[in-house]
């Protein structure tokens, strides 16, 4: 079985941490697997780097940036092959570049356009468990890149599309996916197996295992994830595409705490004017989630919308300098919480939304906004409220129960 | 004009150290110079990563120590170009593969084997400072391989050589190469000029400077060195082809602390003995100097010889399992010093030998052992009277005064 796995930088924080991947990878490698290994910089090398970045320029080019950061797997590789030989296993270390990673231009933040595996792969028909840098390839100046956060991952999942890997698996320091934050409902539970819709919900609905763009990826190439630790020997959760999950309404509560609210008052009626605002927020990069209008009163609307909480300054600076919208006022919430059911039983299931409201009544919950999409239900609530949200929900759903054997 | 110009560990030690360097190739940028910087790894960056490696693996594969090792000289460029684009300069970060410096195969101490300069070249036409990794280069495998020892300076030599710079200027923690060592003989002058060949008999007799590989490199190419200070702005000492020289007799006294004496009494005195030895001592990767034997008496004799004090164990270990060598004793003294007299001048000019050997007799300084070459005469003596050996010869060869004007 062909095996790629990442670690991320709590998993290979020092040479103590090293030692143990190397470990874990010895007992796969001697049960016969092939083994690609996807690491990320260590623990703190990332933060060194940056912070002697800005001791020399506070606003450095981004192909200089991409050289400097990219150092920081590269050092993580080649101790890990250390580590490895250490024990007797046969490894070689490849930065992105040498394992045929190919990117586009944008230094920090490049996107994967291919890969050119022939080098990983005849290293591994030598018997070599190949260890890749992840975060990083070459782009078409011949030049190292970054892929941005949560690049390790992307490079892990695209490696096994690209060498049509059994499974791809993510160590992390939690254990799997469960059907909500442990750390807040006691009951929560970990899933065997969730499907990559469900997982792209849950991870762009805060659920922080996994990038939304590396489970994207993963369910365009039927790429295997599991999610699991990588502090403990035991099973994690499966990330599949799974046909037999009609009976499952919900599949857990995730609660994102992260958000800001707009709030757009007297916004005039007139054609065009959301998307003008819109298409200016989009434009400083601003990613806008829930938005609400409200119906039409005397010429006059109010529009909420939700943006990330690290981008509220960026949306007020915008929103001021339009004064031609003569917007009546504009109001900033940044203590808000956007709680999600999700599941792909929603998809032949109704009443999930009814019931999810009268269970939010029952615990006195307001709601100041809702949005939903084929296999979600999202509402927008006060974040003091979020956890007493998540324990209720998970409850009244049912999930605090074990699972019935399907 | 193009100039090369390379700062070593010292002189980019930290965030500081690296804008003062920028400042500097600022200057020459603004009058007009093209520039490429060769760089080494910050301060204590690579004993940093040699100590993480030992961490993992006590005899780590050297594919993966120059893969580890490389990172070092990485940061530094890309935090150099910063720098310089924060003043204003523009400039772009090569790594050895990119700047198209390929080696041999033999990683840890791999062999530039050719320099493939276009893009280096492409960079300069655009008006940028082009930032080049020190120590590395690609190999025929397409992996990073470092050049060893000194392969920072070597690096530059190439590079200009490559290029057909004007000048390679190598800035180091002296500002040029002295008669003497000034911090032992108090009236040595810096020189203006020195020859490759003089340059190489004080590199290879222990003065620091420059490393030997790096000055013949230059000498092979024809590509005019010149030796000065990271931290004051005077100017160094050119070494150069030369051949108005004659009337220099002695340019220099140099003193190697370095050295151990192996004295081998009572070698039977049959044919190819002396091959046997040396070659063992070869063969191990020991570097033998200085060589004498005595006159045979009564079928034996005793062969003394020098190696660097870092092998003595080495050399130990290796004699005492040869016991089919039969000698009487072995005898080996790690507290002598070679102390030389360089100059081109010597080729024309015969007494320099005498002279030298006057002046220690007249300081009750004992020579154990005396080679000599074309341009130089050495002699091994107590290591602690090294110190009143090259001011007594500073003095007698004239070193002392101002030079006259030629």
């Amino acid at each position: 079985m062909l095996l790629v796995k990442k670690f991320g930088g709590t998993s290979v924080a020092d040479a103590e941490c090293i030692r143990r991947v190397a470990q874990r990878v010895r007992e796969d490698a001697d049960a016969g697997h092939s083994i690609v290994v996807v690491v990320s910089a260590m623990g703190k090398t990332t933060d060194r780097l940056i912070s002697l970045a800005q001791e020399v320029n506070g606003d450095p080019h981004d192909r200089e940036y991409d050289q400097l950061l990219s150092t920081g797997e590269q050092i993580t590789i080649s101790l890990l092959a250390m580590a490895l030989h250490a024990l007797g296993v046969e490894a070689v270390s490849m930065t992105g570049p040498q394992a045929g990673i190919k990117t586009d231009d944008s230094h920090t933040k490049a996107k994967i356009t291919a890969i050119e595996p022939e080098r990983v792969q005849e290293n591994l028909n030598d018997g070599k468990v190949v260890i890749v840098a992840g975060f990083q390839g070459l782009n078409p100046s011949s030049d190292v890149a970054t892929l941005g956060r949560g690049g390790s991952d992307l490079t892990a999942v695209a490696m096994a599309a690209a060498l049509k890997a059994e499974r791809c698996q993510i160590f992390t320091d939690v254990d799997g996916v469960y059907t909500a934050d442990p750390r807040v409902v006691g009951p929560a539970r970990k899933q065997t197996m969730v499907s990559f819709d469900e997982m792209l919900e849950l991870a762009s609905m805060g659920a922080k295992v996994l990038q939304s763009r590396s489970v994207e990826f993963a369910k365009k190439y039927g790429v295997e994830l599991e999610v699991l630790s990588s502090f403990e020997h035991k099973p994690g959760t499966l990330v599949k595409e799974v046909s037999d999950m009609e009976d499952v309404l919900v599949r857990g509560v995730a609660a994102d705490k992260n958000q800001a609210k707009v709030t757009l008052r007297g916004v005039k009626d007139t054609p065009g004017i959301a998307a003008r605002i819109f298409t200016a927020v989009a434009q400083a990069g601003v990613n806008v989630d829930v938005i609400v209008q409200n119906v039409s009163d005397h010429g006059e609307t109010d529009i909420s919308f939700t943006v990330p909480r690290e981008d509220i300054k960026r949306v007020r600076e915008l929103l001021t300098a339009m004064s031609e919208l003569e917007l009546r006022e504009i109001q900033y919430d940044d203590s808000i919480a956007k709680v999600s059911l999700v599941g792909v039983g929603m998809r032949s299931h109704t009443g999930v939304a009814s019931e999810m409201f009268k269970a939010l009544s029952e615990n006195q919950i307001n709601i100041q906004m809702i949005s939903t999409s084929e296999i979600r239900v999202s509402v927008v609530i006060n974040e003091g409220l979020a956890d007493t949200a998540c324990r209720a929900l998970h409850t009244a759903f049912g999930l605090d129960a074990e699972p019935t054997a399907s």
